[in-house]
C-alpha cells in the first residue's frame, strides 16, 4: 500500500508589521482543524498559563537537552529565555494528515527550514515601506526609537524572501489569506505529495 | 526598475485517455488570452490549413536546421514526418506576460523540460485503469489491438510521472481544470515570480 500523505507543515513569516498575525488569525478561522505548535520555553508560567497548552515549561537543562538532540525545529534565546518549537508535536499531526500552521519570525522559518524542507514557506510583504512604517506606528505599542529600528530591520529582513517559496503581498490581509489557502490546495497536487496516487492506480491492476 | 514577470509555460501532459484534451480545452474556454503553440511540421498542408496559423510548415531542412540550433522546445519524427514547437513563438508570448498552454505527450514535455524548465508541468491521471481503458474504447476510433497497446503503453507512461511538478487525478473534466487553475495562481506566487516585488519595495526609499 501506497503511503498516505501527511498534512502541510505552512510556514507563515515576514517582517514586523506586514500582517502575518492577522493573516493567520484568518486562516484559522477558514480552517479551524489546522494544527498548530505548543513552544517549549524556561520562562516561569504566568498567572492563567497552562503547561502543554500555552507552553511546555521546561528547564533550562532540558530546552538545552531537546536542542542538542536535535527535537526543536527552531529555537531562540530572548532576554535569557529560551522558547523553541518541538518537532515530535508537529510531526505527530502532520503524520496523522493534519495541516499545521506555524507563524514565525524569520530567524526562526529559516531554521524550520533547514529541519523540514518539504514545508511550504509563505513571507508577507507589506505593499510599500510607507504602508508598513504606517501600521508599526498605529499599533501605538512602539515608542518612535523602536519604530525606526522596526523599520531598519524590515529592509534587511525582506531580503530573506528569496529563501522562501512564495511571497504574498499583504494589502489586504483576506485576500491575502485567501492566497495563501490558494498555495495550499496547490501544494497538494505537488507530485511529492500525489506520487502515491499513480503507485495505486497500477496497484489496481495487480489485484 | 526590477524586471516584470514573464507569463507560465504551463505544460499539460499524460497518458491517452487521460483526459488532457478536454482539460484544456475547458482552460482555454475560462481562459481566454491563453496563449499557445504553433507548431512546425514538414507534412503537406491539408485542404484549408493555413501557414502560421494551423501549422508553420517547412522543409526537413529547416527543421533540421532548427533542431540543430536549438529553437525547438521538442520535436518528434511521425510516420517520416516532423513536428516540433519553436520555441521563439513561445517564449515571445511568454515575455509579453502572457501565459502560454502547451497540451503535449510525455515524450515532449519532458524535452520541453529540459528547454525550459521554469513552467509549469501537470501530469493529468486517470482515477483507475479501468476507467481509462474506458475511456479509449468509448472514443470508438481504435481497434481492440490499438486499445490494448494504448493501455500498455499507458501504464508504463504513468510512471513518468515522477517527473512532472503536479499530478491532477481526471475524475470530473471540469474539476480537474479548476484545479490546474489553482496551480497557474499558486504559482505566480512562487519567489522566483515575485522577488521583483520586494525589489520594488526597496527601490521605492531610495527615491
Amino acid at each position: 500500500m501506497a503511503a498516505a500523505p501527511h498534512g502541510l507543515l505552512l510556514v507563515v513569516s515576514g517582517p514586523s508589521g506586514a500582517g502575518k498575525g492577522t493573516i493567520c488569525g484568518l486562516l484559522r478561522q477558514q480552517l479551524p482543524d489546522l494544527g498548530y505548535s505548543v513552544s517549549v520555553t524556561t520562562r516561569a508560567p504566568r498567572a492563567g498559563e497552562t503547561d502543554g497548552i500555552n507552553y511546555f515549561f521546561k528547564s533550562a537543562a532540558e530546552v538545552q537537552s531537546m536542542i542538542a538532540d536535535d527535537e526543536l525545529l527552531e529555537y531562540a534565546e530572548v532576554y535569557g529565555n529560551y522558547y523553541g518549537t518541538p518537532r515530535r508535536y508537529v510531526e505527530e499531526q502532520l503524520e496523522a494528515g493534519k495541516d499545521v500552521l506555524l507563524e514565525i519570525d524569520i530567524q526562526g522559518a529559516l531554521q524550520v527550514k533547514e529541519h523540514y524542507p518539504e514545508g511550504v514557506f509563505v513571507f508577507i510583504v507589506p505593499p510599500s515601506l510607507d504602508e508598513l512604517s504606517k501600521r508599526i506606528y498605529k499599533r501605538g505599542t512602539d515608542s518612535l526609537d523602536v519604530i525606526a529600528r522596526r523599520l531598519a530591520e524590515a529592509e534587511t529582513e525582506l531580503g530573506y524572501a528569496r529563501k522562501y517559496d512564495y511571497i504574498i503581498v499583504n494589502d489586504v490581509a483576506a485576500k491575502a489569506a485567501a492566497k495563501v489557502l490558494t498555495i495550499m490546495e496547490a501544494e497538494r497536487y505537488k507530485v511529492s505529495r500525489t506520487y502515491f496516487i499513480v503507485d495505486e492506480i497500477c496497484q489496481q491492476k495487480e489485484k
